[in-house]
């Protein structure tokens, strides 16, 4: 976790722009440029959501370390979304942001391993050769599984000095349901699986004292977050939540310690920033840049 | 679920073959071509598998109901193998069979809902135009988020005769690590994602009593096989685990009630059977459709 923490002391700012582009965040003159050149097309739509991260990217990639592209909303537009989102990964990580890939991937050991080449790894193709197929920084994982659909993914973040985030306690609302459920003796699935997170990434701790393998706690939940903060020293946190969600910087303020121990997400309010403000369309990086310094501002006045 | 049960009767034939091409399961003759055309690169990779599974599909969609290409596989191409996913669900569509594609997915909500749309309903483009990206017939989904996660899937299931299969207890080593666990009051992880299958499926039961709403199962439990099927009558299992994980017939046996309620896996016994048999390589299908036959019968000889 260290080249994400190391990027995040540089800027002083613990969060991470989400890059969830839903067409109706993008101005009309980005979407009918490729509306004119690829007509009205998964190509078309793919290629506005690139332009428009592509600006994102450049107005926050000096105040903001991280970006987090949440995979849903590119494989919702075929193949020529998953090209918007290599693309988008290429272009974030040549100007020096950090890249969590949110694919909640999850599966049985050797489908797991063939994850972990995809996003963080390289994948083999004829004669030895090898090559990457998207190159993440990391990636985020679902551990219902157990130890097997996580294990796999450690070697890649060893070999090529990247992270992943276990979904230990999520922002939606019906999270509880079996998150919060408690085991014999009060233990909660969520606890549980901050307890595996521990685990797994024990051999795998860095200068600041954090393993590779990080977890992701909601916002939306601050009670929880202050007593899995205190119970999981070694895992830093990913915060989904801040924002839109309901979250506030008080809450999010809980997932740290010293001052470091998270990233906080927001994704929607600093995206649809210029239409919060009714601003020239135009200027929609602007007010992104804006709106993630006034979230850097607000986080980073309560730790 | 009726239009899987519809084509599992008549084929009498309650298996599905799982697509998980990887390229050392591919004769070198296929791979030869490919490179030719296309260099060392993934668009030759995926352009193998593409061809490789056609002509697996030609081989056994006259005796097979369903294929199950598993995501990981195709996502470790990059966008030229999203490209093969997509033809080859459409392939296996043009030829009659129903297509369960294993992705496993799971968010929050809005994000949830961007997954159906890709595998199961239909993407918005520009002006209110909608388009399939994936048009599966069926996708895997990871229960943890609760039914915030699972709830989106519904409607498209409802609107386009879809549907899922939830992960209830899977069949790798590690799964009880947390599904084994209990509640207070005895009730497994797993039970819990059984009844809450049977809860998000109550208002989508067809006409053979199943519900849209399956579950993932793995046949290297086969006591919580037996267990879960009786407890579960209205959820259908799709079932791992036969074969190469060391599944029998006996035990694949238990996921039956009257003869269905069930689907079978098999993945790499189907795709390497001329490697096992040190076949002519081009005939590798002939010994996929045969393999195919020999698993039907082993498993129909047991219901």
């Amino acid at each position: 976790m260290d080249r994400l923490i190391d990027k995040i002391k540089k800027f002083m700012n613990p969060t991470v722009v989400g890059l969830d582009p839903n067409l109706s965040y993008i101005p009309d003159y980005i979407k009918k440029e490729s509306l004119n050149n690829f007509g009205n097309t998964f190509k078309a739509a793919a290629d506005c959501i690139l332009k428009f991260n592509m600006q994102i990217i450049d107005a926050i990639c000096d105040v903001v370390p991280a970006v987090k592209p949440q995979m849903a909303y590119y494989e919702l537009y075929g193949y020529d979304g998953i090209l918007a989102l290599h693309k988008t990964i290429s272009y974030a990580k040549s100007k020096g942001m950090y890249v969590i890939v949110d694919g909640k991937r999850n599966d049985i050991g050797t489908t797991m391993e063939a994850y972990s080449r995809a996003y963080l790894g390289k994948t083999e193709l004829f004669n030895g050769k090898e090559h990457s197929a998207f190159d993440g920084d990391s990636l985020t994982v679902n551990g219902y599984l157990g130890s097997d659909g996580v294990k796999p993914l450690l070697s890649d973040c060893l070999t090529y000095d990247k992270t992943i985030f276990v979904l230990m306690k999520t922002s939606n609302p019906s999270s509880g349901e079996l998150q919060d459920k408690q085991f014999n003796g009060n233990e909660t699935v969520y606890d549980y699986m901050g307890s595996m997170c521990e685990e797994w990434g024990k051999d795998t701790i860095g200068k600041y004292g954090y393993s590779k393998v990080g977890a992701v706690v909601g916002a939306t939940y601050p009670d929880e977050l202050r007593k899995l903060r205190a119970r999981f020293p070694h895992t830093f946190f990913l915060v989904p939540g801040y924002g839109a969600q309901g979250g506030k910087a008080d809450d999010v303020a809980l997932a740290f310690k010293d001052g470091i121990g998270a990233i906080i997400n927001s994704s929607r309010a600093i995206l649809c920033a210029w239409q919060k403000n009714d601003c020239d369309p135009f200027k929609f990086a602007d007010q992104a840049r804006k709106e993630a310094i006034r979230m850097k501002k607000d986080i980073v006045a309560r730790l």
